[in-house]
């Protein structure tokens, strides 16, 4: 039999994914404008990697990846409102974003921030409304919890209020990586987790994958910074040296171009090193390692 | 022994809310600007309407209210996100709340959206989280479904947006309802269903409890709508006539300020009459609807 790629795997899971992130808004009785607005940056696309971590996982404990479904939509809503709201004006003030323009840009501030509000507060019903055979009571109060901690205060908020607060200095490589492990990490990482939670997974192999999942975080986004100073605006979908342009701190600007790209394959290395620690099939796991490292977009 | 007053109940279980609120936010490891941004507007004090009905419920059935102590924490922080999100200079751009500046007036635009954010995102934790003792798996699995379902599309945020898009012109009485019922009530009703979730209610009383927070939803939102009229500035802590200004459509509006006053009185009484059918002890319930029927600020 021949090895499926991450583009099949991808290809399905994407399509699924994406109709039950419609059908979740459309399903709602709320008024029409904000339904649109929510599902316009839904709908906006991308590389959906934090559900394609999560299907992966499931696959890797034999699982079959339709299980994670709903959490995977949990999350993307969570990730599709943190875009909406770092977006705005008041915040990175981006007009584009995927190569469209962002909420705001079409629905106006105040539907853009409720779009995002109601995005976040639909995830966590999701996560409480989990059919029974794919996670028992105490397994979906942790997915709540776990969410919580992953996308709130002191996560994914946190790390964003400290990304904005770091503008306009040089920041400590430290800081630097305060911000990224929890702007963007946490959230990746809470995806590995929650698959390994629905899968049943050990306390043990639920770490490994974790510490996992932090080196594919931080890879993620020295990728994310070298493609800012190098890479393609067409592919990218936004423009390029919005960081330099912003004073953002940056691990090219820190470490310089190659000491970045030193540091991401040091990740990505380890993140390969963990999969093969866990005995599980993490075939896909790894091309999407592999994909966060060489990813042009 | 003498009846307890709603005064001493609300000092009692306010400070206990209160020390709550400040604990769980405190208790997160999160930057500093955050949590102060956060504190600040759940420190801002209020009546504390939501908790109070919330602990209410449970002492018609008998229950500690303490018990209610994080279902309410988690409700307030619900309800605090909410203000500080719609005073946002794109929402209704206001500059004073309960007598102090807006949370974005002292910590700019960008950490009001994103303290509002994290403190919706807490309060699912905070349910998830909820003690043993409190709820069982399964109730908390309902009370977070429920919360999300009151504050989200379907609801406070639905109703938000529906406000918004009716201003400047001149909504029926059914669009008017529509707003308030989701904007206001349906987080009003949530506390108390949350009380009765707690106390393990049945479905009947459950019903009968819901149908008489709908009624207490819109009263207090004719009280508001006359207070704006006729209110006193100071007493308030906000500017009156702001709805006029806002060319915002009104209960006294539409019905004149006698009909508002009529229709106020018409729903009070009807939840009053069904608490009695309850069977409970609901004078602490009673009481509130009494505050809420004559309440000055």
């Amino acid at each position: 039999m021949q090895k499926e790629t991450l583009e099949q795997f991808s290809q399905q899971y994407k399509t699924l994914l994406e109709n039950r992130l419609s059908g979740a808004v459309n399903e709602l009785d709320a008024p029409g404008t904000l339904k649109e607005a929510m599902l316009y940056s839904l709908e906006a696309g991308g590389k959906r990697i934090r559900p394609l971590l999560l299907f992966a996982t499931l696959k890797a404990f034999g699982c079959k990846p339709e299980k994670g479904l709903d959490a995977a939509a949990a999350i993307e809503m969570v990730h599709t409102y943190s875009l909406i709201h770092d977006d705005l004006p008041s915040m990175d003030n981006d007009d584009l974003r995927r190569g469209k323009p962002t909420n705001h840009k079409v629905y106006g501030e105040a539907a853009a921030i409720l779009a995002g509000d109601a995005l976040l507060t639909l995830s966590f019903k999701l996560l409480a409304q989990l059919p029974a055979e794919v996670a028992d009571g105490e397994t979906k109060l942790s997915l709540v919890a776990g969410l919580s901690d992953a996308a709130g205060a002191g996560g994914m908020v946190g790390g964003q209020i400290a990304d904005m607060e770091g503008e306009g200095r040089q920041l400590t490589l430290k800081e630097l990586e305060y911000i990224h492990i929890n702007k963007t990490g946490r959230l990746l990482m809470y995806s590995v987790i929650a698959g390994a939670e629905i899968a049943g997974a050990s306390a043990e192999v639920k770490r490994t994958l974790e510490t996992f999942a932090h080196h594919i975080g931080l890879a993620f986004q020295i990728r994310d910074d070298i493609l800012d100073l190098v890479g393609n605006e067409a592919e990218i979908g936004k423009r390029v040296g919005s960081d330099a342009l912003n004073e953002k701190s940056t691990y090219p600007a820190l470490l310089s171009l190659d000491g970045a790209k030193e540091a991401l394959n040091v990740h990505i290395g380890q993140a390969k090193e963990l999969l093969a620690q866990t005995g599980l099939d993490t075939d896909m796991l790894e091309q999407i390692t592999n994909l966060i490292g060489l990813r042009k977009s």
